[in-house]
């Protein structure tokens, strides 16, 4: 009997290269997996069904994990307005963790202990599969063929051209990974430091010249309508704002960042929805919660980003951030106005009832009701109490 | 013999109210006193000048501090990519406290031991004056007139029209402060939580419609050139910075954050060179920082700068935390260059001998000279060992 | 119509002072409330209660809040093991935080809106109490006699006397505060910064001589059983815990701090069974949690600590930390064996289903079973990959 | 001409194997060296020298870096009050790290690319030594014949019997590494999570019953007298501590942390003089410094210790930090009084010309001469101001 091995599998070069050296080389009973993360349409995900068994898969599961990555994970992101270096959502790093965790998952399901994947040995990807694996299956075998053999992609094509595969092989100009909470896009620019994407790099085209205003909508964090539309799956809201916000170029950005491996990488990428939401449910976070809320959220969920990149996800930790953060969106509720314009937006204002700056306790700088000028005389003596009695030692002492 | 008092004196009601206030109601020998940050141009000091001294002042000072502002704080404020909730550089909270510093050392200095500024009993800048004044002058008497009183618009303007001073009582539509740093803009809009201010709000319209590359050269992270032009003094390309960047329409905001008096407050703003400075600073230091420089810089910038807007500049931490900020800067050396486009830009790349993006040490994603597959393998092992261990132990634990 | 006041009344003079002087001078209808976290037993809260009528309160309410205590505050102390500057259990400040809470929600239970209480204008108590009682009845008057009039103790002693009051006016040569979290004692050598605290100021005097193993269990954090004995409740385990270190002399130290109003404090205490449930509590933690739990924990847990010193318990973001707190717990279940010895005390290890440190994973510097030597290179590769491009990068640039 | 290897040369079982396997299996001219932070004195020295002569080493080099162990690495340990876990001096860590440091420099100095160390692959100091070797000689080759080969110590002493070597082979029931900052024991107890050491086990045996109080002078945070005797190296105050703390048993513990490769350990230590001059240091850091201060100190100094044991010393963000605390350490100037019993201290208190509790500015609890019980009310509106009105809110928003 063969031994059974599970393919990662995305159709394209790299996967499919797997299929056929773990069958044909290493003589394993090969089953496969692809995890959609909403990257994939429905004739996508049946276009890759169909490679998987034309290139001799024994069984072939597609797993649609969208909203459960939305309630696992993207939701918090939301929440923590993650945005990794101030600039990208994660889109990537994020999708690779819960495709790992749902190939475990059914690899552990269906009592196979060999899982393959197809990543290079010089990124990051690599990291999150195994190590969610080697969490999920103690003791699992992890074959990386290419990253095993240090393999060109020439090899990998001349391997499948000696087994009559028939694929398109042309390299596009750009690696593209699209995925619900965002799409990357890698090219010759982003391989040095100076260089900045063309137009024609990024997958959605600018398609609108008008100005636009939309309402998106939030109870407890969670965006729950468009322009008042309520959305019965959070995840397709974020898909159409994803579709929206994409006509206006909007929320496309090159990010420079430290490497699970210590090196620096650049990366190319459009994600309309995460940028949108994010500085919306931002803006609604700075008038509903108080600063002490706002300070620990940005501190707690930096580091939750950044630990997710890394593929730490299965860290307890991650879980108490997730129950500190679930905690603060309490009153996170209102409505947002977004204008949006080619290539750019302003978060124009909210309305909530929850809001802090109810003109009721005070207007900045016009008039308050609450205290007096008196008050604030007597604040400001404790609060500067001990500078200044630290300047009257520290002159004297140094007399 | 009469008290002598030193009035905070920017020309406009409020000061003049106070002026007038402390010699014909209370007595006082009044001299006034102007900081110049950036604000105001030379016509626009003499005009000061020429007030205080119509208006009763027996002596009249103005001193500028703009480059001193940029060597004491400034520049610590782009070594920190400093932009308060995400957002605001500080333009008004900064300047205030070097006002006030510049006030509290010439009355040291010649011996007056009144000091009186026209803050109103709802804002911050009450707060950051006496912070300072106290601590620098301990025993200081502060007057407040404005904030004592609790005197309206038309209170102040009726006193001085008794007292036949002329002058343009009229309203501006918007209030604005301008200094090197950022004007910040306030009005109706500002007062509520929905509305966003309109176009013709900002002090600066916009008046290019073209893209333009420009290149900033920064050296141990201080900006020292322009398009290769040196400066010899930052302050002069921070000004040059502003007018380009002010004809784009870049750099304009709506802030909302918590005052130092526990509401929260609105306040737009147009500050071009300050956030051109810190995007470019910023980028390039994702180039030559090592990630935890990136992590450790990012907090304790935000705590400096928010120390800072509620006029604590004068605790010690600050001063520890600026050596440390300085240290970081050493590789900071580099040239960035920015898109400009009407309402927006785009930070395009950077150069610098420091990059750390060097490809002698791989590409990411494509290949690595320094380590092999297997190297990472091991990493992952180990950088996921005690996530893995806690899984096991608390599978058998829980069973 | 009398205007109706209540009194937070402990029965010694401040609060006997307020009494008298509320109804007696001020005119008002007084009422009275004594709250007890712990600190007095049965015949003191009888004896209190018998001033308190003598002294003519129209109503005297005794509320015993200490099983309420350690529901909601102290639990989470021991949770994060938090000993302030990292000493002091916070026997006091959290004691007048909860005092505070019940009298206002009693003041509001019944009706009555002027609240008073004997704080100096000293110390930490008068923010305590001030910021709860405005937070939970917004508009309240509160009155404090000792504050508002500046008195002093001969002061208040001869109101008293003229007014008949009989009672112990004799001052105690230490002042002596007792809860369930701890006594603080403060004496003549606490207002200086040289002196100790001689033994005889501990109102606990050691009165054994042999050493002693205890085992506490604990059960999801919280501590359950004393040398396997449960306590259905666990304040109750805490007072008997209060015992027997106390008879060793366990818990005693003289805590520096900064107070709320800015200047610097001393303040002896004894607190048996807080250090030893927190030293023991924090050794189990050491085994069962992850190295990041520890370090979020240790943060999030100072700052609890502080901003309860402070009175900003009411804060929303205690409730999101708490929550964080809680959240960790889930695993911090075992026993800890405690090595008494008079006036010390060692914590000398754990058993615990969820410890770590299972040999199952390798022992440490011995054998390892997970991993290979091989794997820690890699490691050790990676681990290091940005310091060495660093070193790198620099020397050659700095050439 | 034959391939030269240096060893990092200690004398005992493990490399002495690595000498002799090098030269007879590995055909390497050998060279060794060995480091002295503190642990062996002269005698010991000459006796390893000898040994590695005896052993065939073509030329053996001692390094003393105990004084610059303190000056770049240990007297920031001080400054930072750096006890890991809030227990362990990092005692062997810091000294491993400036060890590999001797060694690399050394290497490169004689031109020797290949450097080979005794570390097995279940320890901590494979990833020093390997982290620091590779940063500072980049390609080097780093042979750990222990760690390659899995040696037991059985094998390890047959091989050498095989070559006629005379040791003493006998193992010692608890290993002991001794260093200036501290002596680790590990044994039996040790590799389990219940037991303690017994007292047997400490090398220092307690020798004085009297009681005693001891005078530590700081200046800007360095030690400097002992009870007023000035000292002109600082490690021979800290030898000197050591002797006396020793007598005593202070300073002994077993710490529980989180290794490097993500498994717990246990280890015993004993360190006199780094426990109490931390704790001494501390106390008056407390008195001199303001709270900011204390706050961010602690959290940078967390980071460093932590950083410094995973043998991360050379990123840059490591001298950033050195240059906070440096600048931290202006006012740590004064007399701590320390209590020594058998088995215990107490830090008694300080004196300070900087000390920031001067009764010149009130007496907690007592009198205030600063200011006053109103401007405390007016300061607990301001500060209670957020919370009270988030409540108001929320409480509305709720019905």
């Amino acid at each position: 009997m063969n031994k059974k091995a599970l393919v990662a599998f995305s159709g394209g070069l790299d996967t499919s290269y797997c299929v056929l050296h773990l069958s044909k080389v290493l003589g394993y009973e090969v089953h496969t997996i692809t995890v959609n993360t909403g990257g994939f349409d429905r004739e996508e995900v049946a276009k890759i069904a169909k490679r998987a068994n034309d290139l001799g898969s024994q069984s072939h599961k597609t797993v649609d994990v969208t909203q459960k990555f939305w309630e696992d994970c993207l939701k918090y992101l939301v929440f923590g307005n993650v945005l990794k270096n101030n600039t990208y959502p994660l889109s990537v790093s994020a999708e690779r963790v819960f495709q790992a965790l749902a190939i475990a998952h059914y690899a552990k399901e269906i009592g196979i202990n060999t899982v393959v994947h197809g990543s290079t040995g010089a990124g990051n990807d690599q990291v999150r599969f195994d190590m969610v694996l080697q969490t999920i299956i103690p003791g699992i075998e992890i074959i990386t063929p290419i990253r095993d053999n240090k393999l060109s992609r020439e090899e990998e094509i001349k391997f499948l051209q000696s087994h009559n595969v028939d694929m398109d092989f042309a390299k596009a100009q750009y690696s593209i990974n699209k995925g619900i909470w965002g799409t990357s896009v890698g090219g010759k620019e982003t391989l040095n430091s100076r260089q900045s994407l063309p137009e024609s790099a990024y997958p959605t085209q600018v398609s609108v010249s008008t100005e636009r205003t939309i309402k998106i909508t939030f109870k407890k964090g969670e965006p729950v309508a468009l322009e008042g539309q309520q959305f019965s799956h959070t995840v397709d809201l974020v898909q159409e704002l994803n579709k929206i916000g994409g006509t206006y170029g909007i929320g496309r950005d090159v990010h420079v960042g430290d490497t699970i491996i210590g090196i620096k990488g650049r990366v190319g990428f459009e994600a309309p929805a995460p940028v949108l939401l994010i500085k919306a449910h931002h803006l609604l976070e700075k008038h509903v919660l108080t600063q002490y809320q706002l300070s620990w959220k940005e501190q707690l969920s930096v580091w939750y980003g950044n630990r997710l990149h890394e593929g730490q996800f299965l860290d307890p930790t991650m879980r108490n951030i997730e129950k500190f953060l679930l905690d603060t969106q309490d009153n996170v509720t209102g409505d947002v106005w977004v204008k949006l314009y080619p290539y750019r937006f302003a978060v124009e204002g909210i309305e909530s009832k929850y809001d802090l700056m109810s003109s009721e306790f005070g207007k900045y700088g016009e008039e308050n009701t609450g205290w007096t000028g008196e008050d604030v005389k007597g604040f400001t003596k404790i609060f500067g109490n001990q500078t200044a009695i630290y300047h009257q030692v520290k002159n004297k002492a140094d007399d």
